[in-house]
């Protein structure tokens, strides 16, 4: 996480004592208190998440429903806890609440008070919904790992290059699903053109549910095209970039060749050697027929 | 979209006044008026493409009959005005006809005009067809993406490999469909040969719908391996290219080491390596503990 | 296909006369004839594999029985008369009746003739089988690309690595599928080891037909595994090769950079340019932070 | 298999006289006894694991139940033979014993004696497990190809990389996997939410077996998502490489082309430069054609 200095007293509340300390052991994780703290809160919440998982399957909510209860209780008094103390000890508390991890952390504990306050509400809305709320939880855990941000940065740098390849698929699963809606139609499954389109795609990302599937001979042979087109996007790429690189291998000097030393007639030295790596003496020039070897 | 030079009057019909300023507007994106009318028709063809996708769904068709049909009929009138404008302001009407964007464009029109015309007509051709020829006004979007372009001349280029690849998949699934044919037999669901090659080819591009399965051990111990070679195809080269591109990371004829030639300072030499290949020199014995991390 | 020398009399027959012209027309493509043959030949091969194909579809054999029957004697006839005419203008006729093209040639032929002089093997063996034997000839058509050696080459090449890596899928698939059918057990479609390694094969190369599927938890989570394994043998190393382009990329001076041309101001010049592209002053050296760059 | 000097007799057992012998041809392949007792274990151990595969399949254990347990007791005599001669033999038994291969060896008798010993244990394990501990024998089979260890390496090298992808991917299938379960709800399948992390990840990998499939209409477009996500993953940075390689070909800020710098005779200038980026003298304007191609 970000590094702020606490020392900084020029906006916002002063850092210090007891909020210096909170602070050191929240956000930071220099300190063995800090690391600590970060331990403690990620076992929380992977605890917090498999319970919520658990508590969905019928066979074991029937068995422990008050455990299940009280549990969920325990987790959101603890994020709770922890929400009210990161903000009681930054700079910035509004900053923070409207920040992403503000945001998910205000989420994590949501449910249980919407459950409590509003009970009304809680019959309402599905038992279902309240889960998946719980579940967002696990969004605190990117806090930990660097490569997250990484990973965050490499796809906004590429995003352009991914919504063009994503349109270009978009206008072909548009296109073929309606063709098979044309061919087949409703009475083989090909309901809407919507439906067609989720086939298409279940088709076309070599998915492959089956819950659709074509029944004509025509619908059979578009299928067919479908499915070559869609591994072959993964498929051609892969073997045009293997044919590069081994061409491109070739060409390089680091690759063996047959340059034989002459003084211990040992082969395989490498296009830029000088020397021979095994008995010293100096190679002759390297003369190199790659183009003709590449046929 | 290509820029035509407006003053140009050596052929077709000269462009000044009210037809040139039209020209800008629908042509070219470079003025604001020009750029609105880009986005207003993107709006327009996104919409309209919209709208034939749910007109399919039987549930809403059956409570907003008459509004799809009305919106269809503004659609319809709204790419007429469209493509008469286009033909009024350029310079060989005929060509833009006869371009690709021309045949879109008229295609999209037709059948509502279709529909008009020739009511029998109508009833005998499928709706769901008409549906498909009005989703082909997708293709409409093509002009707005310079990407489309490239990547159509990629294709373009690397078409006589595309080929080759394809027809080595399609002997594939010819022979092997017919294996399968034979092995299984229609009492297991592979009913001639082409079901078979359809059958092949989901399994092959590792679709796998499974609405044909291999029921004897034969059949499995075939099928088995044709999915290995399908994602085999995609498998293998991967860990080719991985492969060299770690070997060539290393650059050198076996594991990289830290050994440095104490006379040219160089370093990374073999482990094998008794000379200095850059300057002729004895290296040191090399002391290596690859053995022990080698558990 | 390789060039004989036809003037070599060393050994066999003399090429001479009406063979050697012959042989010019079947075996070369630089002539007129030579060519006209092959594409001949290339389009008698396709139909011949086209008529197989339709003729096991219940419905298409049914009306047209005897069409298939006299189409077949027909194409039968044709590549008896290619067969012998090859034969009759080798030099070593011997050599090329046990050549691959010289036993897919016979193959190509001789389920009619078994189908004529042993009826009560036709009767005996499939019809199936014998569609099977047909459908070989679509081997003929390899003789006509280059790029099918390529390729030959290329896999024979790999060999090593391809069964390596073979082996270790096997050994995984033998493992995960003796454990689900520990698991799962008959009960829930893991009828025997060996079918449990086939469904094993359908998971991990993500066909995933689904005619066998997880039932237990402890299934589902060893299948989810498994999934993921072999899912991640593509994704992780394709991942892993983008991250090293992109990181290589940055290094290479072909890469856009931020370098800025003191004179007309414009930015993005190559890495190892000296001048000015657009207006030709020279640029200062380039001091380069690519590796800062690299996070 | 790494080298042990025999003669060394610091530390354990002294390997002589017989001890060596056999040593030599147990854990060494250089002389002609040693590499045909490679060959008959390694024959041994397929065979051993075939019998357990084939002994799982109904029918055939049916006829041939004594043949098996036969079979098996021959097995388990010749790989304890096989196990207490490695024991004899090496100067360090019991580091041996606790090696992974020594661990492999011995589970590969355990089953039978196991049964043998105790037979209510061998009542009550189910015969099943006892098959998945024979199974295991088939990573003896590791020990004789280098490759193994090599792939082992890569692997470890790549551990924290690997660590992080799996983590994302299994945060995004709990979050779509509980989102598709508050959608779909059990009523269609989706019975909680570890069996819809379950389908999430039958989806996400493009498996798609089809026993748990969404019917409702935001259900299927939240699954289109997934599908597209799963497959882009494999597809985007497939075409990003591919690019990546094509444009280092290349080399150059924008097409190539084939404008040459008279001064320097220098080639492949951007198009749209107007001086020599090597030795600054103008270019001659640039005739494209390329307009023209772009049909």
């Amino acid at each position: 996480m970000e590094q702020r200095n606490p020392a900084d007293t020029s906006l916002g509340r002063p850092l210090d004592g007891w909020r210096l300390r909170l602070y050191t052991i929240i956000f930071e994780a220099d300190t063995r208190a800090g690391r600590s703290f970060d331990i403690v809160l990620i076992i929380a919440i992977l605890l917090s998440v498999l319970f919520v998982m658990l508590g969905s399957v019928a066979t074991i909510n029937a068995k422990y429903s008050a455990v299940f209860s009280w549990v969920e209780i325990g987790f959101t008094a603890l994020f709770t806890l922890e929400y009210v103390a990161r903000l009681a000890c930054v700079k910035y508390p509004m900053r923070y609440a409207l920040s992403f991890f503000g945001i998910v952390d205000l989420l994590a504990m949501l449910p249980s008070y919407l459950a409590l306050f509003f009970p009304e509400v809680y019959v309402l809305v599905d038992v279902r919904v309240l889960r998946l709320l719980r579940i967002f939880r696990i969004f605190k855990l990117t806090a930990y790992l660097t490569e997250f941000t990484t990973l965050g940065l490499a796809l906004r740098a590429s995003a352009r290059k991914i919504l063009v390849f994503l349109s270009v698929v978009l206008m072909v699963v548009v296109i073929m699903g309606t063709v098979m809606y044309a061919v087949e139609g409703p009475a083989h499954g090909y309901t809407s053109i919507p439906a067609s389109i989720y086939w298409a795609i279940t088709t076309m990302t070599t998915v492959g549910f089956g819950d659709i599937t074509p029944k004509t001979d025509l619908g059979r042979f578009i299928a067919s095209t479908m499915m070559l087109m869609g591994w072959g996007v993964l498929a051609v790429p892969t073997g045009i970039v293997t044919a590069e690189m081994t061409a491109q291998r070739r060409h390089f000097m680091s690759t063996p060749t047959t340059r034989t030393c002459q003084e211990c007639l040992s082969e395989g030295h490498a296009a830029d050697a000088n020397f021979c790596q095994h008995c010293g003496a100096r190679l002759p020039a390297y003369q190199s027929e790659a183009a003709a070897k590449i046929s």
